[in-house]
């Protein structure tokens, strides 16, 4: 007899979803059942729910296509939202699947019930909630078609525990397959006859799967024909870069720095990149990068695809294949040493970074140096937050290694940001994946002293300093490691860096490495 | 000059909050800068929210007063909103305060731009958000009066960062008193005339307050002079007990067992507890716990106190201060030896518990014998998760110690919920607190797997296997430990317990000891 949790089940692979991150609870027992009974989906457990969302982002940012999360009741659910916040900002799209009390048992506010919708609706663009267990597979597969819609969604599927258990018919619902990328020819024709008039006053700014494959070739090619400058955002969901690529400057996170990378801007054409905006508001800082005069033209509005528009709008200026640079061959640099300080990490990362990686970047403060000294490295992919909440680096780590067997992945995290999801490391070792982990342990909220310097409230006191400061005591994140069943080890200098991380590399299975500042 | 951030400072403190919570970002800068210069609030950074808030309810529970928590926007509440769940459940008074972007900026939705209103109203009963920081003091006294409220409340309120910063009166808004306990008369009656009538069909169950001060021994009077049984809900905030007082048997967890724990009542005088339900619902079994034809009649509805209901009950029923039983002398169980079964862990803990300790029990399935085995160790407090959602005992034990000084803590915390908010480890540390963390490091979600065989899918396949335990690999809490900053051991039978607890409550600070089962 099939239940309920076997039609979700077989509703998410006829969609091709076949990775489930997953913590699941009493309520979703029946839905591990099903898991069990259906050999094609790989389940991965993590011990927390940021863990749990947080690699289902970055599953999608390496795949295109959603992962399901398994998660328990409403309380589940909000463990998970910050890094459904991130994920949404980044347009991964993710199929949630929470298990709810059974229907009947809701009107008895059990010590487990609470706003589970109001938490969904929260974060998610779709929300469903199955009535009963023949509802399950209709409602499956819409919330696949919501999550593959252009642009992705986040769908949050509410499986009360009675619609899992429950008899169902035998019939599987198929979702629409996911719509293709599609061009706005007019935002084309708009963009290009602003180029055309204009170039000299313009930057072309970049984002989304724009910083993918040959976007920034054909960016370099249309500069060089429009006389425009050219940038990309400052975080992107994923940037395809390395030898061969030009480097895309991005903007800068500092209000004063971007402010002044944007003067003397009269026209933005922006293809995948929104209006560009300060982080945060301060006082007597303008929230919006871009100069007050500066006209904007979208040449990829709405659901468009921005790597599509970009060679759309190459076309519309004359620009072709064969105006793009040949691809150059990738340059090392030398192996490092000196002191641990931002110039050494950087560099021992770009002496060793190997062919086909993916850079995980939650480095704050320490990592600014990091992407420029990179962008002669073999090919690789580059992840940023594009929410904000810290606590993203690891988990999207954990789901992109899922995503990308064979290839080596780089998570460079801050120790303030890694705390809020060290549980990631357990799922990294109990799966085995080919991750290296250097945590930048400067035991200090960084970014946050230098906000205190920007209100100007004169030297933090000691209460102020114990806000912004993880030393007292400090942390030692080879024991964490350990505690989580991860290999790790210390280095204190730029060299002891670079050879641990040659030595990682070449190893199989998990690591981490303390960069002790 | 005054700022809006010194307005909220100088409201919580004439409103008697001194204590914040604290996990602060960039649009917090001027809060920290405002506690900076406020030596009457005690600042306690966590590096996670689930910590920040948890913390709050452990301090609400012991002192009866809120805490306030500073939170970061809306994802940084959104990692706190378990925990909140947790408290609100737990009728903890707690005053969230959350940084928002400045008024002027949410309109460019930067990264950190969420639905931070929905965020809060899911888990709030009270939720307001400052337009300026003329508006900041009188809206702080409201959130203050919000939550000293009966019963008490979660009020979240809401701080841009222009409110923050911005030039506010010098004027603070001082918040009403707190209302006293009350009593309603005719609920007491009734419960008086249906135990008169009807008490050996009855059962007294006791919650809230009731589990408090002298409230068991008036149960055992009543009990005695109306010929009822006593009973106590599954869960509670916060039990006053151990020798003196009697033990009062609580709602079994198994829904089996609770529906034959009531058997055969007819009548239930609830006092400050709800009407037993299960904790899950279960295919053929039901929610309601009493028998369908029980009559319920509540002593304390709505907001009136429960302890000063039990007392008003006894008064009605003739039972006077003089009909209480003589308080008992504590006995202590003897060292035990053995394996470090459940049976031996209990022992362990009986036989070393110090007087007037807090224990903190999220020991889920391992410690069902603790409490019984320690009625008779020294008088105690014991705290229980109300809403469900793991991951509640380290950061409530953080906030409890340091409510109490003077006083030992224990927190008994399974492995697989230690793992939601192992952060707090660090905190404990840093504050320096006596508490002693026990990790029952079953490598497992016992609990689930007692689940599993409920659902009759036969033995678990090696997919679903995974999903149930914890090895693969084996977390190493010694280490863990020490890489929050705390001292740890590990023990492996029921003496080596005892030895290290008895050890640990004779030092200061805090330590983690693992009983590796």
């Amino acid at each position: 007899m099939m239940i309920g949790a076997d039609a979700l089940v077989g509703t998410l692979l006829a969609g091709g979803v076949d990775t489930v991150f997953a913590n699941p609870g009493t309520s979703e027992m029946h839905l591990v059942s099903a898991l069990d009974r259906q050999p094609g989906i790989r389940s991965v457990l993590a011990l927390f729910e940021g863990v749990v969302t947080g690699a289902a982002d970055g599953y999608a940012r390496m795949t295109g296509r959603p992962a399901a999360t398994l998660l328990h009741l409403g309380p589940g659910l909000a463990n998970g939202l910050a890094n459904l916040h991130n994920a949404r900002k980044a347009g991964s799209p993710i199929i949630n699947v929470v298990g709810d009390h059974a229907t009947y048992h809701l009107a008895y506010d059990a010590p487990l019930t609470s706003d589970l919708d109001g938490i969904a609706n929260t974060v998610s663009h779709w929300v469903g909630r199955a009535r009963d267990a023949a509802a399950v597979s209709g409602l499956t597969a819409r919330a696949i078609e919501a999550a593959r819609s252009a642009p992705r969604q986040i769908a949050t599927l509410i499986l009360p525990a009675d619609a899992a258990w429950s008899a169902a018919p035998a019939a599987i619902a198929r979702p629409a397959s996911p719509p293709g990328p599609t061009v706005d020819g007019a935002a084309i024709e708009e963009a290009a006859r602003a180029l055309r008039t204009r170039g000299s006053q313009a930057m072309l700014l970049l984002g989304g799967s724009a910083m993918r494959g040959d976007g920034a070739r054909y960016a370099q090619a249309i500069a060089a024909r429009a006389g425009c400058t050219i940038g990309a955002q400052g975080a992107n969901a994923r940037i395809e870069r390395g030898a061969g690529l030009p480097l895309l400057s991005r903007i800068p996170f500092q209000v004063d720095q971007a402010v002044a990378w944007f003067a003397g801007t009269r026209l933005l054409v922006r293809i995948g990149a929104p209006v560009p905006v300060a982080f945060f508001a301060y006082p007597d800082k303008p929230s919006l990068l871009i100069p007050p005069d500066c006209e904007v033209v979208d040449g990829a509005p709405g659901s468009h695809d921005p790597l599509q528009s970009l060679q759309a709008l190459a076309a519309a200026l004359g620009v072709t294949a064969r105006d793009l640079a040949p691809v150059a061959k990738p340059v090392r640099l030398a192996m490092p040493s000196g002191p641990l300080d931002h110039d050494g990490i950087a560099r021992a990362i770009a002496a060793t970074l190997p062919d086909n990686a993916i850079v995980v970047d939650e480095s704050i403060t320490t990592g600014r140096q990091i992407y420029p000294l990179t962008a002669t490295s073999p090919r690789h992919d580059w992840l940023n937050n594009m929410g904000g909440s810290i606590g993203y680096g690891l988990p999207v780590a954990l789901g992109a290694a899922v995503a990308s067997p064979g290839r080596k992945l780089l998570a460079m995290i801050g120790d303030g940001s890694a705390f809020y999801t060290e549980q990631a490391l357990w799922s990294m070792a109990r799966e085995g994946l080919d991750i290296t982990v250097v945590i930048f342990a400067n035991r200090s909220y960084a970014i946050l002293r230098n906000e205190w310097q920007k209100i100007g409230a004169g030297p933090a006191g000691e209460r102020a300093r114990d806000m912004l400061t993880l030393n007292r005591p400090d942390p030692d994140w080879v024991a964490l490691a350990r505690g989580h069943g991860m290999a790790g080890e210390r280095v204190t200098d730029a060299e002891g860096l670079a050879t641990a991380l040659a030595r990682r590399f070449a190893s199989p299975g998990p690591g981490l490495i303390e960069a002790w500042m």
